[in-house]
């Protein structure tokens, strides 16, 4: 294919997303297709010679589009938001181009440095403490990492090794595999699942402290685990908070755990993968209150900041914490200006050594939405939460399960975990809503999150409607089989 | 934005990304800026309201172009090729459009399967033992990792792992930490550097063994270092064999450290990163042979095989030694056929949870270009490459440092390492051409790899021409500083 069959399919493909994405209502939002449709639809093989774009494209219907899951539905609720808006897209476009790969400064120095200012423009959006801003002369800075589990395993690793040298600077015959046996790391039973994760990585030890009644982390429970580990001869060395969690979007209490980890010289690493956007609005600001007692911070614009997967962006106080970690410098990475202390390398910063230009969404996101636009973005997402809880409150078929702060409702059908169980799998069969569920302690949960962008009060009471009338079905049923027996 | 304004924003992309590519001959190879340059071209901080596209896309050759190293332009021959190609470009568009986030089989089915079957396609072409792939009943088969440096790493643990659950098995008091302490792991001391790197993330002991003449890890040299190291307590557990060494593109010889790893018990993975793509012609696969000894093997399409960034393509003979490592199932992520044995959820296979639909570039690729396309691509690298050896072998002034098997030629002027580093100096500051250089032993080499899809004999040419003119400048400049001293 040459540039001018490109030119041609390009603009076919750019008609294709629109209007893929603007009919996308009328498409199932979960397939239909049962676990290996694919393979017996395709060749065996790869073709020998080259095939037309036409076969292709006409694929993309017959072959691909019966197994997606349609996440930008305005039907789909499940998980979390995953950005998506026609500015990233035309960003993506560009990146690709471009297609440099921006490990060092050298390799690209626009993708390096356009990352580091869109990365303080972020972080000025949602009000993070200026230590976090790499500026001209900060100590801190910003970088994209792919998600939001990397971001963590990055901040536990800095963390394991700045523990590791400074008590190898107090004891030099200490080995770094006694050191890190004794390493403890926490976070709260709620935190999602790639903190632990990072932790078996990692080779640190994980633990989970118990959250309140609300699912949220106290200072107490941290203080209380803490001194029981250092009793028994442990090193804390990390703390991973949470603000607005995968199950119930709760928020950690940033204020009672900051200064518990600040006294015990423990890294706090918050993630805020879903909840992070929302601090663009002031009015959300409360919920990050204790930041300051930070030194990493996480989130996720890729789900709620209209920007495509993947860029999750993460800050640091300290950016030598991190580059120390795993800093190395064969010679074909090697470049005059390297050593001049002006540039960011940005490979020291992340687990993979290659890297896309994803700070041209941000840029191109930023501009076109304004920071105003992308606050009426959120707050829609926001009031059309509360606009699902105040349907549920008002049933007192249904219970509310969690404060709802943000764009997720966490309900359920007043009863038994096999009740809700059943109507998951009824709503989910039925395929006109997507939504996941969750467990809050022993309690089996429905999780409603505003996804799409493009949803509206329509589709919420749509998918309330839609659940009620399954519900009604599914009580009607358990009366008959009840009135059998 | 909304679809009818991004229809014609869209279509303008497409023109100045095929602008973009078609006259990339025109643009400095490597840019004139210097640290810092970006921040003073662009605003402090994010607008409040939105702004036209205009004015961004003004900004994109205003701020963006000047500090680009364009990788795609035929006068790069720095580091090696990263793919890219329009079919790729399209199946990008098509991939941020459905925007699925492919955690699991369930959160979009197409995303997996198609991953799965492309990978079975793509390891019939390049050869690959049938035990690696997926089919319909394998217990091996592929995975799209971001980089290769992140499938070392998730080989690296899932060796930790399965050793860690063996010797626990057999001594149920031994500690996880007692068991990594004493483990080892060893690539040859001309492995890329992120097999160090997954060495110091993952916590296990990483030893270099010393490479033969040519660069390469030979079988014996592997031996000794697990005699001595078996001898002193240690426990091995994982080679990474490098088929086409960052430095010199050598191979190491599978055939001898094959049965060696076999015997030992230890965990064999081969980082191919660039050169896997060659094999897809018949004629460079006598490189991989041994390649039926190893546990796991990786390569990158997005570096050789006009794939786009990032398509790290990873096979595994056991997936379950790999899912085994890391395996965890918050409800909010399980659903109704996840134990049906029938599905795959890649999550288990990777570093993060989220993923693209990154094998829609795999499947554009290689229909439209056909296998035949894509040899025709690698052997067109391959002659260029021995064009260029052949001009600095008929010059008495250089040498080459080590046998050109693929598209890499590693060559140095005859003389000190200093005058070398004059050289490359005198290269990059004219910014004619890009190159960068290794360290083979203790020669500086300067490294040619002949990278953009576009290149031809003219650009080669020209290449030597213009290396032969500085080379003279330099020369004549130092003998004229002899002759004043």
């Amino acid at each position: 294919m040459n540039a001018s069959e490109f030119r041609k399919r390009g603009k076919d493909m750019v008609d294709y997303v629109a209007d893929y994405l603007e009919q996308i209502e009328s498409r199932q939002v979960f397939p239909d297709v049962e676990p290996g449709y694919l393979r017996p639809l395709i060749p065996d093989s790869a073709p020998e010679e080259g095939e037309t774009y036409e076969e292709i494209i006409k694929d993309v219907e017959r072959v691909i589009m019966p197994g997606v899951t349609h996440w930008h539905s305005p039907y789909f609720f499940a998980y979390f938001p995953t950005g998506s808006s026609y500015p990233a897209l035309l960003a993506d476009m560009l990146c690709g181009a471009i297609g440099c790969i921006g490990f060092s400064w050298a390799s690209s120095p626009a993708c390096t440095e356009l990352e580091t200012v869109m990365l303080d423009w972020l972080g000025k959006m949602i009000g993070l403490p200026e230590q976090f801003l790499a500026g001209n002369k900060g100590e801190g800075g910003g970088v994209i990492q792919g998600t939001a589990s990397e971001a963590t395993l990055m901040a536990l690793l800095a963390a394991r090794t700045k523990v590791t040298r400074r008590l190898q600077a107090e004891n030099p015959k200490l080995t770094e595999a006694e050191i890190v046996s004794r390493m403890v790391a926490y976070s709260s039973d709620q935190a999602h699942s790639s903190v632990e994760r990072a932790g078996l990585i990692s080779g640190v030890r994980m633990k989970k402290i118990p959250s309140d009644e609300n699912f949220v982390a106290r200072g107490q429970a941290l203080k209380k685990a803490l001194e029981e580990d250092k009793a028994e001869g442990l090193i804390p060395i990390f703390f991973c908070a949470t603000l607005g969690t995968t199950n119930s979007c709760a928020f950690d209490n940033l204020l009672e755990l900051g200064p518990v980890c600040n006294a015990e010289n423990i890294w706090m690493h918050i993630d805020a993968a879903y909840a992070g956007s929302a601090f663009i609005c002031p009015e959300f600001r409360y919920l990050m209150k204790g930041i300051e007692f930070a030194d990493s911070f996480n989130f996720n614009p890729h789900k709620w900041l209209l920007v495509n997967f993947d860029c999750s962006t993460f800050w640091v106080k300290k950016r030598s914490d991190l580059i120390g970690a795993f800093k190395m410098d064969p010679v074909y990475l090697q470049y005059d200006q390297q050593e001049s202390g002006l540039v960011t390398d940005y490979r020291h910063w992340q687990i993979p050594l290659g890297r896309r230009f994803r700070s041209l969404k941000l840029w191109f996101v930023f501009r076109i939405y304004g920071v105003k636009g992308l606050q009426v973005h959120i707050r829609k997402h926001v009031g059309l939460a509360h606009e699902f809880l105040e349907c549920v409150k008002k049933d007192d078929q249904f219970e509310i399960c969690a404060p709802v702060i943000l764009g997720l409702v966490c309900f359920r059908l007043k009863g038994s975990n096999e009740l809700n169980k059943a109507l998951l799998q009824k709503i989910n069969n039925s395929k006109k809503i997507h939504i996941v569920p969750c467990c809050l302690g022993d309690t089996f949960v429905l999780r409603f999150a505003v996804c799409a962008r493009t949803v509206e009060s329509s589709h919420i009471q749509f998918a309330w409607k839609h659940i009620k009338e399954l519900t009604t079905e599914l009580l009607n049923n358990e009366e008959q089989q009840k009135a059998r027996n």
